[in-house]
């Protein structure tokens, strides 16, 4: 496959930036063609930290979660010293991949093909018939970065340093602190599929002027209003690159929680609130494909995992407090509600986008005052680019 | 994707002409090369007339259809002065789509995102919380040219001036006059997969050399010797880049339409063949998409639409007139049958040349006799592709 | 599509012959570049022996049998006169494919589409309305070289000269000689589909050192140690470009067929095994796409079918004496199941490699000992690259 015209002759990142100080909307091109995808992934998703999952998944030793971006795929591990370590899924040998579940519990790691086997800390430690000159400690596992911020756990498939985790969303800190988020747990997941590039799907979880007609569950607590500029969401902060974003989700007065109705889902609540703290709803995003969003009762992560150009795999975990018992605490259906409603009816617009933007004729209009979020994601993405070279 | 070594050397209409002198069958590659049909798409289809849908179809303001071409989308709409325009279906503002359905009826069209809102003029009514200095009149959906022709309403996706469409057809006019098209209605229609390139399915319909043995429910009404050669088609005409053919379509004695028996399927005859006149089949066909067979009481209107190099969609109307009632003067089943019969057989004739011309081993042999509408063919298909520089 | 920075950069064939000196498995951009796979199919696949089936199929005149790689298909004809013909299926005319079905029988082949009609020596015997100067004798069926060898036939899609099927195979006579392979018959045959590169499929059949783990029912009876190192097969030999490759298959005491229990699955043996002879079982290898191993009851013949870079077709067919009699002689269940179970274990291991050698941190690691066999079929493969100046 062979670059647009305007993709082979420029920079992505530059003319991302013209767009934006002319306060558009970006060109068709950058949802459809198929080599800046490939790009994307190496560039982007290879090099930037990525969601794989919440602390409670890897409580014991030998615990693990693959994570699968692109042709990479990571096992995260509990260790047998407390620690997370992280690591390429494909072995050594010939490059079978260690495991196919996307979580479990592991002693060791044994390739299936030929079992060479690995300790939980990478080291290869089994490897039949080899030549007396093999040299077993010359092929560990490649390692993949992790790291943890509020009991999510990252990685990071970058071959280099990486910044730190902590650092990029130490604005974030203060903000998600009273949820408590490290004890509590998963409740339910959701993966969706949306015909749609995973750009399109991150523009529509950055504004809500789509909202008032699209999103009357979602509206009925949300109080719409705050996300009219970005000034007006409390507390709104942001990285310089704009990766990072997080604020309170104003609601409705009466509404305790982002719910169908605004009464908590969860008879449990989180945190800090049991102790008398004002409760709030508040978000946190990181570029390329993680967004949260937490009530004093229940929060969500979202994953956002690209599949091909014009393909995205949305993925969707309810978390509640570690304690709460479903069918007593909180019912999974009226948990999931009101995101999982949201959610379907903006894969709809996301999908219409992207075969409207196909189209020859397409020309990117102006952002409305309600899309100043939408500018940001673009200079992240710019930012995220440029960092490439691209 | 890259062209075939022979696409990138030289135009591909000279190359077409090459194999026209010799009399010969067009090279395989023009069938196989996924980097000419994106070609063929933006120099062919997005470039002429595209049947759209019939005007019964479009009676009360704001009745519309849609047309997809490649990436393409189309609203034809009937707009508030009786006149008929046509838009592209992409908004303004982000390119979402306004409208899914292939036929609906609208007041205004809004856009599903963010209520973008368009006259059945296309003009920009509504856009919320733009900026002050935002001029709503800038941004009209983008225009398409549409015309009409007997009833029969056409596209054209290019972003220029375009030809006139009765010009095109002026030669077909006298012949499809008596079947008074304008005054028919659609009584069925058929979508049909064809896993072929859209120019075999164009060639099978040129020619039938093919129809003795292929064809046992066609040809009991359809007088085969009429194509053995051009001439002996009545009143045979085309265009001089053979965009447009047209000539009748001798029948067997005896019959009086082309149905399974030769009987009519309506009783209720279209025009002026209630009035006297003698009754006959006849055909037009206007390249890149369309045919239209009419026998005095009942017709067809093909449309070959790409789908992509080896997949072509086909949609068959069928047409009656307006008053002919269902169960009563025409049966579904019966009307449909011939066609339907005889359209299978040709899609896994087409399909079985796709899959031979991919062969390395295949030299493309010479044209029979009956094949001179498929040289025809060929060099409407080389104007069309000359008149992009191709 | 265009292919990997290195591929772009060095023959393929010095790549892996540099591997190889290092005694390593090949790099990952051999499994997943798709302009290589296509390069392979026109380099190797068309430019080599492919096994089409068994003289059983063809006994009869006019008995036929088709043969699809790639774009390619051919036709294998028991011709009027006793012997073989092969030919494409392609009508010399438009291109239309001549039979669809994989076996049959006919009197002359007659294009479905207009009626050419061929001999089975591939002549042109009929060409309705053709102009007079038309010469048929310039258009017959264009020729596929075909060979037969111990009863097996294999084609040849090279448009010029060919080796000696019996001469490449000369080494391995005597060693399949006892089993009379000409006159068994095909009892069953099954085909999987495997997603995974055709070589990687290649390389799991080269070695055992992944049986132990993964081959429960197939180590009963074969003695895996004889895999440990080349020179351990009895009677090894190969070709100097390792295309060809035989040996027995030691197997464990008291094992006198490679079935579920060791005991013959067959009750009528094949060919000298009854006359006293020391029965063995044995096999014999042609890349790029040829596997058979014999028991003295029963034998089977692999087939290794390219379909896509990440996607090879596997047909197995068992073959039994041609007097063994179904539900009296054996049972097609217990006749199949050793290789079936083994096929299918295989086939999840090709798949994790194909998964696992996609990643970008996938380097490939040091063959073990027991992986000379695999590194004799990197050394065909380069030869066949070679042969073609890839």
């Amino acid at each position: 496959m062979t670059a647009s015209p305007e993709l082979s002759a420029r920079k992505v990142s530059d003319r991302v930036l013209d767009y934006l100080d002319r306060g558009s909307a970006l060109p068709g091109d950058l949802y459809t063609d198929a080599s800046l995808f490939e790009d994307e992934l190496r560039a982007v998703f290879q090099r930037q930290w990525i969601y794989a999952g919440h602390v409670s998944q890897l409580t014991q030793p030998g615990d693990f979660l693959t994570v699968d971006i692109g042709a990479e795929s990571a096992i995260v591990i509990r260790d047998g010293q407390g620690g997370i370590k992280g690591v390429h899924n494909v072995c050594r040998h010939r490059g079978a991949q260690l495991v196919e579940e996307s979580r479990g519990n592991a002693r060791r790691f044994v390739c299936p093909y030929h079992q060479w086997t690995y300790g939980l800390d990478g080291a290869l430690t089994g490897a039949p018939r080899m030549t007396d000159d093999f040299d077993k400690s010359r092929f560990p596992l490649r390692t993949v970065h992790t790291s943890e911020w509020n009991g999510l756990v990252f990685v990071n498939f970058s071959p280099g340093d990486v910044e730190s985790l902590p650092g990029l969303l130490a604005e974030s800190a203060e903000l998600m602190a009273p949820f408590e988020i490290a004890s509590a747990r998963i409740a339910h997941t959701e993966v969706y599929d949306v015909a749609a590039n995973w750009k399109l799907v991150w523009e529509n979880s950055q504004e809500c002027y789509h909202c008032n007609a699209n999103h009357p569950e979602f509206t009925r607590t949300f109080d719409m209003r705050s996300f009219q500029n970005d000034t007006a969401i409390s507390l709104l902060s942001f990285s310089g690159d704009r990766r990072m974003q997080c604020g309170t989700f104003p609601m409705k007065t009466g509404a305790r929680s982002l719910t169908m109705t605004g009464a908590p889902a969860s008879g449990r609540q989180l945190g800090q609130f049991d102790n008398g703290r004002d409760p709030y709803t508040a978000a946190t995003h990181l570029k390329p494909g993680f967004a949260t969003v937490f009530s004093p009762d229940y929060g969500i992560a979202f994953t956002d995992v690209p599949r091909s150009v014009n393909h995205t795999e949305v993925r969707v975990q309810w978390l509640v407090h570690a304690d709460a018992e479903a069918g007593v605490d909180y019912n999974v259906e009226n948990l999931k509600r009101v995101w999982d409603v949201t959610n379907l009816q903006d894969w709809a617009l996301c999908q219409s986008v992207q075969r409207g933007v196909a189209s020859e004729a397409f020309e990117p209009g102006p952002l409305s005052l309600d899309e100043a979020s939408v500018a940001g994601f673009y200079h992240s993405y710019a930012a995220m680019m440029a960092a490439a070279g691209l």
